[in-house]
């Protein structure tokens, strides 16, 4: 199976190259720690936090895939030059309305070095009084 | 080829079902009407202004394509139940940095109803002073 | 909207090189006449009947979608490189168990000229007698 | 992470139940073992080998990827219905001209059951005498 490479990994980055390396990989999940039932809530997933990822014709962010667990909610694709062809954060606001509480985890793809993961984040949902 | 169905297909709707029909298959775009060259612009999609889609097995909105003319920038897919098989609108929130002036529409997959297209929304790149 | 280029948008390709370009561009579809309902039948793909297309970062047949009239039934997406980088014809075999009798059509999309269409094939169901 | 099945997870199938569960969420690559370099080999992948998958609304063989180690070469995906409705094996043929040997592997995702991998599938590339 293909690998699929978390910050997590390396405890502490040896060098700027390899921070630079890691964090522009990484997908981070901004929302919203809980949400009513049924309500829509924006997930933001942005690559990296201090470094940026190149937008280059066979060197770029592929996709951004919303899972919950094992359920997959829905999936960004970029074609190369979205970006300008520049060094840049990919980004996307998704928008989801769980029923139920969701443990989000994001899976991202770099046409050059594979498969990503974010950390997990978990929204909790609050359903109406009265109900389960 | 599959038909492309667009709100300004109908003149007028001739009743409220039909006002909804088009109006929960329309992609609409909101974004600035200029971006400095090479910097980000958000570009918000949301279907339906008036009237919400259903988010059904076999009934859902498939996908979200964002265009620049002729050329595919980015799309976003949804498996259904992304907004907890509730009649919601679905939305997203695409980041592009265009280098030249860009004229986007939507194409939009509803898996019961076929293709949908958005009118056209110029955005104009501002170019430092002294380039073209 | 996009423009989408069909191989009948010219009578007769006024020289090699346009003919090159409309044929490189174009979905041949390949399968039986008739299936039996339910069961599985073929449908080959092939970009290009005497033309091929390149596959490169920036410009390559990013994907191939089948269509039934104005539902999509399954859509083929390639990373470049796919092909190995070298000029060649993006091909696919997708299986499909149609129902009833379906009008297939196939869009395509270059990453560089836009979208292509193929000509419609039809497809007939045969029912088991004695049914509808 | 969502969890990513194999059917090496188990040693031996406990029951047909189990058997079944495994087997048609496995995807097979079949495909020869050597190439040429740059010609296209045909790579088969077929959802289960003795057991079928449900092709229902929310309950299908959403995609099929096929992976050369941290590479993504090409996708196949499939609405609910391409397969009109019924159990059946979900299959796809794949058309790539590596350059060099490549160790396939593929990752499928049912829309009900998660991420399940296959196999990894040497192909060996061989190239022009006097070349390396």
């Amino acid at each position: 199976m293909p690998r699929i490479s978390k910050y997590s990994d390396i405890k502490k980055p040896e060098n700027e190259l390899q921070q630079d390396y890691f964090d522009r990989h990484t997908p981070y999940i901004e929302c919203d720690d809980q949400v009513k039932e049924g309500e829509i809530i924006k997930i933001k997933v942005k690559m990296g936090s201090d470094f940026m990822h190149p937008d280059e014709g066979t060197h770029h962010i592929g996709y951004i895939q919303l899972w919950d667990r094992e359920t997959m909610l829905a999936e960004m694709r970029y074609l190369p030059g979205a970006l300008g062809g520049k060094t840049a954060h990919a980004e996307v606001d998704f928008y989801i309305a769980p029923m139920v509480s969701v443990c989000l985890t994001v899976m991202a793809y770099c046409t050059k070095h594979g498969l990503w993961q974010s950390e997990a984040k978990h929204v909790n949902v609050i359903h109406p009084e009265g109900t389960v």
